[in-house]
């Protein structure tokens, strides 16, 4: 019984019965420990920001954590970006990362580097283990952190030798990792709220939790009785939509525009969420986005219980059930593709507890309105802005679903982690992936303007231009063992689609949108 | 005159002319400022570890700086692990991160993080700039730290601000960055040198600098007098090699045959190199592998002049030039791809000045042997362990060399980086890239039987295999936009080589191995 196996053990004990991995030298005892562990299920990734991506989709899609398995420092910030959106979203994940041997680390051998500096900037949990003995009780506080509300990353670092050592007295248990609950809303911030929602012009801001559906009802309940607004954040973790569910407004990207859209909030009451900020800084543009003299209440930022903040105001309030408007799905458009024909498409065909994970960015605007009366599905969005996020997240919800995902990606940022793509094969998971192409970083033809940094040189546009030489992204995909087709116009999206989602295992459509189009 | 306008006249100024950019919105002004900067070459990049990989395959064959351009602490953590391998390898190397605007970070926007944290760990020079007035002067500091012997990686945060911020007093010059030059080796460390050399069964062990040609001459022939040998770093940064270069021995990378091979070597003399140590650590194995009682004489560490180090002991023992004996590069190969197949086939088909970025791996065994009498080259070896450098240092090495570059790669480690082929397209470089298909991590077989992680079970060994689903590498790279073909046999590789050197710009060759096979 060495270290590894403790590992294992103790995630199995506590429910973490998945492992995204990209394993080296120093993982071969955890690789080994697979054999004995036959409720933990180990994926192989080419790539560890794969690896961490399709943690957080599953993280998302679950509630609970997926481990990962990363080789040292390198591995670590190979995964990081992914890490960061996943700490954006608050999922809860266990980060497991291999090291020298302890006694290895002072001789400076060249994969050696300062891992939890590395961990550090991921703000959550983290603790090098230095023996076997101490592997399972680190395990469980890892576990115990990463599911501790909002939910978090937690990183524990996994020297080889606490890992093949021998454990000197293995406990009669595995440790069960301690859970801990949402905290109750601030009563004087409950007081603070009912009294405006009775008496000014509110917005409830929700993020998080509060984006289930059964949590999305309840606030349309409190906006429709109290005449306030309802606004989600820009890029929530994981949203409830579609036909029978409340959608609330969706915050603006853009700064100016947010800022416009919430020009009349007078008060603001955050369920799930922090105060919204711009992405970025613009020059004259503030940072802040509430109007001046808007009240913020932070009725239930995250970590608070948002069911319970919802029901304490729909209580309170003694608001009835609301009425609701049905919309309905587009019809499958027809002929050129453009954003509004692909999103009609998106909408037209999408079927009943579909996933989306969404990175189709510029190219995806008129997604929202498009599928806002699709038949339910959950959406996941770029919650830290690190882009490579859309293909492992959407594995990962595959995953930790088992339902069909549509993955909606950009030429541009999906070739940040086309590995992604190979693992789908692998498992062969449900997941349909349309790539946007348009040749272009096409966003930053729009952040430049933003910024004011105006030129009109074309070594500077070639910056922002992707078509020389042209990606085909076909090609791409059928390497990696995904069958893959393009298609050119807004019917034949229409039937990709449609065979896809009637046929198990992954498809890759390439959507050939006009050049730069966003 | 901004900020992003002084940044870019700083790096001209000093010699610092090419970019390897994967910018995002809070660079925009450092793009836009590419109209004015006609001598600044920049060149796009899909993915941070390739612009880091390249910046660090450019620095090795100039011995001076490329800069990067990343996107906030994202960009830095994709980037991160090239930026380890050249740290290892003593690369100068100029990392500008492009960070929130100063006023902005207090709001924890999505793309906020510890930037400084995940720097920090690339244990180099690291600052925040926070006025644009500041930015030249930190720009010139950021150079001559890079530069400082014996190399590093020095990363410049530059807030959006900074960037876009005019500039109240611009200078009449742009400021020149301190060079510093190697010291002068240690007098009492050449005196014990020369006394050991003179007396005792010694090994001059080279790395860094020494390992250029001239070098390599003069360290010949202080062995050939004086009977000792001459071995070089397991994993060197650039090594002169080829017909009328002398080729130390090289350090065996797996630990156990490295002790064996420094049995009898009473003293070590490092020149341009720190005391070897086990890449890592086996159960059993000593992690240093000198022999007990071996005395280890730090003639000239790493940042000490090693022609100096070694023109001195060519003085002090008044050693003659030396006999070399010549050999013959191996006849074209012909019949089955094996690995010592490959190997003869790239020693009998390299044109003169090539270089080589060696990621072959497992696969790589018999290079070393094969190309020793092959006319003069340059070969770049993984450095820091950290996997996926092969095809950027490539990339970056064709740009600061403007000669013809081989790629050596394996399947494993060529998809952690595969964007890097496009750049090479996009900016029609000489690349030759030969890619061992093996459908596997042959390396973690082997490794899992050292560290006596010895398992039966499927589980395990499928996290090793590549094969379900096989990747098509040619697929890959033509999607990519880089012509390529398969080959089976050794005849048909000799070939493809040949067509490849008389050809401009770069190609895929996917060389098929039988699976496993290394």
């Amino acid at each position: 019984m060495n270290g590894a196996h403790a590992l294992l053990a103790t995630l199995s004990k506590n429910g973490v019965d998945t492992c995204f991995a990209n394993p080296g030298t120093s993982e071969m005892h955890f690789v080994a420990g697979l054999d004995d562990a036959r409720d933990m299920r180990a994926i192989l990734c080419l790539f560890e920001g794969v690896a961490t991506g399709a943690a957080d989709g599953y993280g998302r899609v679950r509630g609970t954590p997926a481990a990962t398995l990363l080789h040292l420092g390198p591995g670590l910030a190979n995964g990081w970006a992914n890490l960061h959106n996943a700490r954006r979203a608050h999922t809860p994940l266990v980060n497991i990362v291999g090291d020298h041997a302890t006694y290895h680390s002072q001789f400076d051998a060249p994969l050696q580097s300062d891992i939890l500096s590395v961990a550090s900037a991921l703000e959550g949990w983290q603790r090098r283990t230095t023996r076997p003995d101490n592997v399972a009780r680190d395990t469980a506080d890892a576990i115990a952190a990463a599911l501790a509300p909002p939910g978090s990353v937690a990183t524990l670092v996994l020297p080889a030798d606490a890992s093949w050592g021998e454990i000197e007295s293995p406990p009669d248990e595995w440790p069960e990792a301690t859970r801990s609950t949402t905290s109750e809303p601030d009563e004087a911030a409950v007081r603070h709220a009912v009294d405006a929602l009775r008496t000014r012009k509110c917005a409830l801001f929700l993020g998080g939790a509060s984006l289930a559906s059964s949590q999305l009802s309840l606030a349309h309940r409190v906006a429709h009785a109290t005449r306030s607004r309802l606004i989600c954040e820009t890029f929530p973790s994981i949203l409830d939509r579609g036909a029978g569910v409340p959608g609330p407004e969706r915050l603006i990207y853009l700064s100016e525009f947010a800022i416009s859209q919430l020009r009349d909030v007078e008060v603001l009451i955050l369920i799930g969420a922090h105060e919204p900020v711009g992405f970025f800084a613009y020059p004259d543009v503030s940072s802040r986005l509430v109007a001046e003299g808007c009240e913020v209440i932070a009725l239930a930022p995250p970590g608070v219980d948002t069911a319970m903040a919802l029901a304490t105001l729909v209580q309170e309030l003694k608001v009835p059930p609301a009425p609701q408007t049905f919309g309905e799905a587009p019809a499958a458009p027809s002929g050129a593709l453009s954003t509004a024909s692909f999103a009609a498409a998106i909408g037209a065909t999408m079927p009943e507890d579909l996933i989306v994970a969404d990175e189709s960015n510029t190219g995806g605007v008129h997604l929202f309105a498009a599928t806002q009366s699709s038949p339910p599905h959950r959406w996941m969005t770029l919650t830290g802005g690190s882009i490579g996020f859309g293909l492992p997240v959407a594995l990962g919800a595959a995953v930790g679903s088992g339902q069909r995902v549509l993955a909606l990606e950009a030429d541009g940022s999906m070739m940040y982690t086309p590995q992604a793509l190979w693992t789908m094969a692998r498992e062969q998971l449900d997941v349909t992936v349309v790539a946007l192409s348009n040749r272009s970083y096409a966003i930053l033809n729009l952040e430049r303007q933003r910024v004011g940094a105006v030129s009109e040189g074309a070594t500077s546009q070639r910056m922002l231009d992707l078509d020389d030489p042209a990606l085909n992204l076909c090609d791409v995909a059928t390497g990696l063992g995904v069958p893959s087709q393009r298609v050119t116009t807004a019917d034949e999206l229409v039937r990709a689609l449609e065979t896809s989602y009637a046929t198990p295992g992954p498809r890759f459509i390439e959507a050939m949108l006009p050049k730069g189009l966003s």
